[in-house]
């Protein structure tokens, strides 16, 4: 069976328009804020009128650790979200926004795929609303008011040497990392070390995904830590008195954005931060609004559920007051066999045996996702190669954990084929098994929250810290942080700090290498390994390849 | 009598819904792009079918040198349009967008004032319909590019010190200015002198704004060069392969956005290049679009005549194959007494001598405009301190140039101030009188161009320039760029290269000190004294004072 490139499934999907979409959810013409004919934002004012309302399920779709293989979370939770309206449920997704840059690099699109999209994903996947501009300019405002406050005089105190606020761009661009600068002599000459990071890196994104509302936004603004003094006491954003204008540029950004599924389903695709330094899911103004207006809200968390659905747990969960309903867990043949040790070009090929060694990955999941008092449910994301031994195995497997693996062909057939998983998963929401608990408690010390999730969720037999990030956490403490929440910035490829590490590794040591605080998104980031906050291009990026045709279609976007 | 701010002006507007904006100018609902409820962009389609059509007669606004007065020029084009419309004549304007940078700065926003203004003031002036983040994009994805084949090779031998791309932000930023990187050692270090320009600085702007269509554009992107090899053959944006992603980039942003005045009459906001180091006017698209669907077209462009209509005339309507029917010059009694000499305190003090003595400025700019073939109309902005003799001296001035001045009350009294403006610039622009040629041949030499702007609207007695510039000169003409027309930088605030020259300065000298290529949008820059292409913030931007109101207005962006 040959399926066409998503873009062109995409291009010639039946859309209709979003005012049909918004006016089946209820949403008044006038609080459907329309960009273009097919994405519109929800007004303040509408959102608010729904807190009245009760709330729908929340389905959390997150994933084995990933593999070059590639797993399909995005794919599954459109398919789901299809599925589900499919059998006649009001369902909703929620997923984040793409990041433009990374376009242009190696990966395409991040809209799902095959049958299971959001659209229009070329839009969705390049400018979209404008959101993530908004967010760059907020950042970067910022960062120019603090070169300017110093450049006036320093009033503040800054230490040069501890401005911990860099800038941002939407763009692959590894020549912005790291410069020296401002240069110019006595017209501008304050030089000092600094750089950019991409935009989804941003602790704004990480704000305005978790903010409740503008007041909220500009509140965590204002708190936003931006360097130190020479006596090491913080200066933050409201010193500037920058945060009402980074409030005024992020006002629209901060409204979720209305699109829909190639099967005209809702879907809200709002905010979008990194899922290592940040907790990598899709805002919470949108996953709460999803709750009232469906009785199902599917929505995802980034990389594997060691880190996406920890966080999304830990941090999106707890700070929201969400209660997750059930997870579903989504692996593929081919990622589990590649975590059995099968070389990539080698997937093709049956290997019963390989897939059973790699499902310890699978098993582990399971366990930890049951942590935080979760039902979970496997999704086998078929691919064509997989065969009849291969699934029947992985399912055998899964039985003897006490979860069941339901394997879904929405990739290539859209709805119908994922209904299964789509009843299954109403099911097991609707049951009301579910008691969620995030995994640590707000009192405890912060290298303790570190401990506990290295060894509950990565299963690290230790955490070892030099004393420099020891004594930085007590003076996180110290100034009155020590209730927030941990965001472990961890290799996404292995439950261990080493990447290479695949399946389920035990015995491990995790290295915290240094600690950051996000005082406004509200969470101390620990850094275990290399984490790049500013991606670069390969030899021959895809922007090479991407254009418009003569109709004035864009084509190599996929 | 005591007029409201402008954001509160604006924020009381009966605004139509841009549906019936649109409705009004014929555009199918289809071809109508929503962005909100009081935004919209034209489709491409839309566009091309009014190809068939015959044109409406255009009108330039223009001014005498700025001061710090204040004229008022995009006022005077709101009104202008206003009045037009009022007295029953269909007629649109055409703005250039604002920087969203400089709102954060000193100036407040620039969308108009008083009752002549474009609505909605605060999108326009922010992020409006994302023009100038997707023109950011593109510049930078080139950028990205240039460093990014660098990094794996450099196999089209850039010279590391003639790369001339710089990046662009649309902010504020001097501490962007001059840095060196990347550095990072093996990973990353190619250290070279690089920076950043403000985003309204960009030759992608420049090349938007005077692109006929998506092609054309593409067209241009791919000719930009980027930098020169060692043996100073130039390195195209083409050779790299960018020029598809870019247009791809600015897809979107090739359209015309419609917005509409205080009094709801359509205009067409589009594209905003600097007026110095570019052409200064809104985009050829918008202008031609607005052409085709209204029988009066006002527009405007960026500084005093001397660059703004020159450039006009020179570079836009040379290229598009504009004919302008009349041109307004707008002028301030103020204005005209700080060009006599009077302080910025002293203003408000009747002071005819001065008036005319800085008249002379006034009376320069009529026989300028006039050397274009163009019928030229003063308009007197009044200002509530001006009084009845000062503003009688100045018409009695007016008419020993052969040209009415006809005050105009449009800021405090909106269409019904500016009535009389109207009917007389309808009559000029339908007498038929213009005769539009520009100043110069398209074959005569670089230098030649630069001279006879000099001399015939500055009125230098010279322009010098070292052996390096004249090489420079040479070096363009034998890559086939001699034909292209001039775009002088030079002060706003006088005719001559000196700023504080006011008034009708003579035999003064211009010297060149640089000249740049602008290949793809099809200039060649020369550049007289000190050019900023990066603004700074002040001691205390305004950015401190713009803020959410509890109702979550935006406060403080005037």
């Amino acid at each position: 069976m040959s399926i066409p490139s998503d873009i062109s499934i995409a291009r010639n999907a039946r859309k209709k328009s979003v005012l049909e979409i918004g006016q089946a959810l209820g949403v008044p013409a006038a609080d459907l804020v329309p960009y273009g004919h097919d994405k519109a934002k929800l007004s303040p004012g509408f959102i608010e009128s729904l807190e009245v309302r009760g709330d729908g399920k929340l389905i959390l779709v997150t994933a084995i650790n990933p593999t070059p293989a590639g797993e399909g979370k995005t794919t599954t939770t459109v398919g789901l979200g299809d599925g589900l309206n499919r059998i006649g449920k009001r369902a909703m997704i929620c997923l984040r926004e793409p990041s433009l840059g990374p376009c242009f690099g190696v990966k395409g699109g991040a809209a799902g795929g095959g049958y299971a999209q959001v659209v229009p994903m070329e839009d969705i996947n390049l400018h979209f609303t404008g959101d993530f501009h908004a967010i760059t300019s907020a950042h970067n405002l910022l960062a120019a008011m603090i070169d300017n406050h110093i450049y006036w005089g320093n009033a503040l105190d800054f230490d040069l040497r501890r401005i911990t606020w860099r800038r941002v761009m939407d763009m692959n661009d590894r020549a912005l990392r790291q410069f020296v600068g401002p240069l110019g002599g006595v017209s501008n000459g304050f030089p000092r070390e600094s750089g950019f990071d991409i935009t989804v890196a941003s602790e704004i994104m990480a704000i305005l995904c978790l903010a409740r509302d503008l007041a909220d936004l500009e509140a965590r603004l204002g708190s936003i830590v931006v360097g130190y003094r020479r006596d090491h006491s913080p200066v933050f954003a409201r010193d500037l008195k920058a945060d009402g204008a980074m409030a005024v540029l992020l006002k629209d950004a901060m409204q979720p954005n209305l699109v829909q599924t190639l099967e005209n389903n809702p879907a809200l695709v709002h905010g979008g931060p990194f899922a290592n330094i940040a907790h990598g899911c899709n805002s919470v103004v949108a996953t709460r609004t999803a709750l009232k207006l469906a009785d199902y809200v599917v929505t995802e968390a980034g990389f594997g559920a060691d880190l996406g659905a920890e966080k999304f747990f830990d941090i999106k969960c707890r700070k929201a007051g969400l209660k997750p309903a059930a997870a579903v867990l989504v692996a593929t043949v081919r990622a589990l066999k590649m975590n059995g040790g099968v070389a990539k070009a080698d997937l093709a090929a049956e290997n019963v045996e390989a897939l059973l060694r790699g499902s310890v990955n699978l098993g582990r999941h399971v366990e930890n996702i049951r942590k935080f008092g979760v039902p979970v449910i496997v999704a086998v994301n078929h691919f064509s190669t997989d065969t009849a031994a291969e699934v029947e195995a992985l399912q055998a497997y899964a039985r003897t954990l006490g979860v069941e693996a339901v394997l879904c062909r929405h990739w290539a057939e859209g709805s119908a084929g994922i209904e299964g998983l789509a009843r299954k998963v109403a099911d097991l929401a609707d049951r009301g098994e579910a008691n969620f608990q995030p995994l640590y408690a707000d009192d405890m010390p912060l290298m303790g929250k570190i401990d506990v999730v290295a060894k509950e969720i990565y299963r690290a037999s230790s955490v070892v810290a030099e004393k420099a990030v020891l004594d930085q956490l007590a003076a996180f403490e110290a100034q009155g942080y020590g209730h927030l929440p941990v965001c472990i910035a961890k290799t996404q490829y292995s439950f261990s700090a080493d990447p290479s590490l695949l399946g389920a590794p035990t015995d491990h040591v995790l290295p915290v290498r240094e600690v950051r605080l996000s005082a406004g998104a509200g969470f101390v980031v620990a850094i275990t390994g290399e984490i790049r906050t500013m991606p670069g291009l390969p030899r021959s990026p895809s922007a090479e390849r991407i254009m418009l045709s003569e109709e004035g279609y864009i084509e190599g976007l996929f």
